[in-house]
């Protein structure tokens, strides 16, 4: 749908990082005016939602620079330049988690920011995990805890505030409907 | 929690925009190691599930640049500076949909995107809405159309990926489970 279209008249790169980039665009209006537009690109995100055998929730808990504090969230990660989702998502799973699955099933996917930010979540789900024989390797500058929650025990994070992001809290409430 | 704190050692500051900065932390790991983290540093917003006497979904149809499509979500907005968040729910729902109330309960909070973002938003919920008697300006480059849709009719659109963000994804979620 492209109603209230915002069209571009120019675009102005502004900073091309490592996981973002940042650009201005000026934009035309519906009703003729003009204004400008910040907007973060990023290359897109999966999230998997991961039951172990007797129900606990996978969960890993890292520290989050731009909040200053870690948080427990379901595993995720960012896809790599023309990568499937659902193959981010078992790599991400094998990496962060130490488990794997041949059953991934896809549940939704949603963008996080619209407002500035192109970042879109593809959300998964599986609750038949293996556990791999050795440990595969993630980004080296990525330390994560594992914890295998039971759903209770997740809720209980939320109202401490440790569970704090909106893919978690989406999950959470996924699994929470499910029962 | 302080889990695998990640230490700055210097802030770069990169753009300051409209609704964000941009800023590269060089950061020391846990392991000593160091590393730069690209951090967009965001005012904070706030959400509302608003539901009308007949148990309507209040929910506005906007352009999100980011995106290049119009997407339809429930009412939001960002803080002003120094504004409470309860403040800016009240006057954000005015200004996006004719209606006010003064019975607002505070859900929870989330963070959008805690790998790059400090975007927080807090969401709200109302079932007593009124109507203003007289329309209040919103931002003068916002264009939103106001839709009252049954429950059923928005998880529609989340089918179609016309609601396609996560605030709103939970906030369907929310009250699916709510009933």
């Amino acid at each position: 749908m492209k109603k209230f279209e915002e069209k571009t008249v120019e675009t102005q790169e502004i900073y091309d990082g490592k996981v973002v980039k940042l650009q201005v665009d000026s934009v035309t209006l519906p009703d003729g005016a003009t204004s400008k537009r910040e907007i973060i690109k990023h290359p897109g995100a999966v999230a998997i939602i991961a039951l172990t055998d007797d129900d606990k929730v996978v969960m890993v808990e890292q520290y989050r620079k731009p909040l200053e504090k870690s948080i427990v969230e379901i595993p995720a990660g960012k896809l790599e330049p023309g990568e499937e989702p659902h193959v981010t998502a078992k790599r991400e799973l094998e990496e962060e988690t130490g488990y794997t699955t041949d059953n991934l099933q896809y549940i939704t996917s949603f963008y996080t920011s619209p407002g500035f930010a192109d970042e879109i979540i593809y959300l998964y789900f599986t609750d038949e995990l293996k556990q791999l024989k050795e440990n595969v390797e993630g980004d080296e500058d990525e330390f994560v805890e594992l914890l295998e929650l039971s759903l209770e025990e997740a809720e209980k994070l939320v109202k401490e505030e440790r569970v704090h992001d909106a893919k978690t809290a989406y999950a959470l409430l996924y699994l929470r409907m499910r029962k």
